[in-house]
């Protein structure tokens, strides 16, 4: 069988295209046509946002390789969300898709070990082992140290998945920690760059990339490119484009041969019929169309910076 | 009204008890007596789990200050694990407890507010803004910089709350980042330190200390002294004691008149009654005396350390 970063890069080069599809769905982000359809209960918003969630994945599914909920959007509203977030990653995955479960989990021993059998693995539950989520990937903290990261891997091996280890992060603030300067010159997420080099290193796929990847923002070029030579078994998990101001030039830095990075849009995708581009094109109720036309952009504008 | 870091210390005294009890749950912890009584389904098996943390509560709520849910045990059983995680949150602050949210959660901007808004603020849903859980302190992880915190910052100022932000924890490799050295000679931990210092300036309360706290690890002695050095105006929530190797005199080093940190034990206190201090003691359906007498133990151990 092929491994979990094989079958994701598979799926980007069938669609052509490295965009994930952020799922981060908020009540003010709905279209007009769903928040007059449901209830402003808890529950009849959580089934409104699993509407917008399945009509946008109808409206990619064929175009877009994987979509990334973010979970603290579904965590937000309580036991129903979350009832959301599980029904959002089935749809997804029932229509093909990858799901990376956006969650930047992060904790000791058998605490990590708690977090990765919920998302990747599974629970001891009376006497069988039983799995809870349909999720492929999942993102990591690394502060802890391979103590909070090792429970992961141990799952990406037995069950076939793969982790993105935060690196190097997308916000303004990413520096205050992540570009502190070492004694030796470099800087911590350059350190942290080497360990989840090592981390990867018995998880390299047929495509050279493993099942270790990382999380590097589209917002700062220079390092993407210096983390492309520092990880060259790393795929990235890119966040920060569109909104956040990453560029598809920025991003292509990543890339080698066509391949390298997957990239996240959320609110650009899924809130496309309210875009200044799209808005006078598309009606409320053509959200999805919106959010298809502008994913098309999206996929072409990279490539065209990708294989320049 | 007194802010939430006074509440914490005022509790603290009241019960003379510097520990937070972990509640930590597995299956494989659960008293037979528990076992036998609930089937073996999620549902049955999460029931069982509740019924064993209100009998822990029970057993320590008029000697004990708080608690310490770690959000892992509970979202490794799916959504059936989040309600009794809610149930237990519920239960304990009816008790009289404060309640620590053990989440660790750390992401950027609308994300991190998301979490925020989850656990100790709340969210939109509708027209009105809504609350899902009773909690009145979450962790948090600071690699993101404080991007990633101030949205937890803002919801401790308006809802009266308070964060334990990660700075030296408790486990082995927690060195691999947060020891590494930078070019001006002070460690990562001592950085973040230095910034949970200037993050939390602004909220602190009668006693001198912050609702903006930090955790250190009771394994780290030597890092116990110095950081109480570089943080004069931080909590410490202290995890490591028991099991993970943490002694009481190491603790009693963040310790200054008294108070300083609060202290947390999850399998020593959980399981005490299949622990060999207690085993022979206590029978399995004894489970809950067992804990009581070891957070008794506990109590007066650490406090002998701490008023030495």
């Amino acid at each position: 069988m092929k491994n979990a970063m094989d079958l994701l890069i598979d799926k980007i080069k069938e669609k052509n295209n490295p965009t994930v599809m952020g799922l981060d769905p908020r009540y003010d982000m709905l279209p007009e046509c769903i928040k007059l359809k449901y209830g402003k209960d808890v529950k009849s918003v959580c089934e409104g946002i699993l509407e917008y969630n399945k009509a946008l994945i109808d409206a990619t599914f064929d175009i877009i390789p994987a979509v990334k909920p973010q979970i603290a959007f579904y965590e937000m509203f309580g036991i129903e969300g979350m009832k959301c977030f599980k029904e959002t990653c089935k749809y997804a995955k029932e229509k093909g898709l990858i799901v990376i479960a956006d969650i930047k989990r992060g904790d000791i021993g058998t605490t990590a070990a708690g977090y990765s059998n919920a998302y990747l693995g599974k629970t001891l539950v009376g006497n069988v082992e039983e799995s809870f989520y349909d999720i492929d990937w999942v993102t990591v903290n690394p502060y802890l140290g391979i103590d909070g990261v090792k429970p992961f891997i141990e799952d990406c091996k037995k069950y076939n998945k793969g982790i993105f280890v935060l690196v190097k992060t997308s916000n303004k603030s990413s520096g205050e920690l992540q570009d502190l300067k070492l004694e030796d010159g470099k800087k911590v997420y350059e350190k942290v760059a080497e360990l989840v080099n090592s981390w990867g290193e018995e998880l390299i796929g047929e495509y050279g990339y493993s099942q270790v990847a990382s999380v590097v923002g589209a917002t700062y070029p220079v390092q993407i490119k210096e983390l492309r030579e520092i990880m060259p078994h790393s795929y990235f998990l890119i966040p920060g484009y569109g909104a956040q101001g990453g560029k598809a030039d920025d991003i292509a830095l990543g890339f080698k041969d066509g391949i390298g990075g997957i990239v996240n849009a959320s609110r650009s995708l899924m809130c496309a019929y309210k875009s200044d581009r799209w808005k006078d094109k598309y009606k409320d109720e053509e959200y999805a169309k919106a959010t298809r036309e502008e994913a098309i952009r999206m996929r072409d504008e990279l490539n065209l910076s990708i294989n320049k």
